[in-house]
């Protein structure tokens, strides 16, 4: 299939959102209803004013059928080379198994070396099995310990 | 060990590239000499011209001896909950064992929270077993794979 890739725009929401709750994990920690809550538009609102962070959509046949966020850190390690990291993959349930997921990826890898990253790095719920091997056949390396603190 | 905690300025540069060089996977990857690379300084600029990204450093006795960098991603998941990242946490080889990186990082939890953070992750490598063992004792859970690809 072949995908068309964008920046989100505010109109986008509900179908990201939408995405994002139709997911084992994101059931529980997701609010999918019309109106959206404020919050989600807030956040839509920050990420767009931030040159560091792209919130991105693949579309197909007219319609949206992926979602992925790109934020890039300038950092001091690595002899000040900036990070690529990607989060919220997610494609639209009724498109999966098409390859969808895996275009989304290569565009976003594309995307942080045009933007001269040196490298790319996300983090993978232990519990998404295929989600390793979907990463690990894009060419990402299974190294380090994802570790997180909620703080509310 | 009482720490005071401030943003890094360019002259705190040097410290931190030694910090981050002193270290068996940094050594490899960074230079520390004099004058440090520009690519160094570069990042910094980034970095200070970035209201999402801090660069910290820790004092004691009138000397820098820690810093990590916080980036704040505002993201779409989890209702709109802005996450913090913490990278980069280094400790002075003479200074460790004092407790000031446990004491650095409830310092950036806390600066997380302030900026109303639903969370805070970070990836460890997986060698770095110590690591994992010290971020646990602050309440961090491992519970995610972190992968990563190289870009140049």
């Amino acid at each position: 299939m072949n995908c068309h890739f964008r920046a989100a725009n505010v109109n986008d929401l509900p179908d990201i959102v939408r995405m994002l709750a139709d997911d084992f994990l994101g059931r529980a920690r997701e609010r999918y209803e019309e109106p959206l809550a404020e919050s989600y538009v807030n956040a839509f609102r920050e990420i767009e004013a931030d040159p560091n962070n792209e919130l991105i959509v693949a579309e197909a046949e007219g319609r949206v059928v992926g979602t992925l966020q790109l934020t890039f850190t300038p950092s001091i390690s690595f002899q000040g080379g900036k990070r690529a990291t990607v989060e919220s993959v997610r494609v639209d349930e009724q498109h999966r198994g098409k390859g969808i997921g895996h275009e989304m990826m290569l565009w976003a890898i594309n995307r942080a070396k045009q933007n001269g990253c040196v490298s790319m790095q996300l983090t993978t719920n232990a519990e998404r099995t295929d989600a390793h091997r979907f990463y690990e056949n894009l060419g990402f390396s299974g190294t380090h310990l994802g570790m997180k603190i909620k703080l509310k």
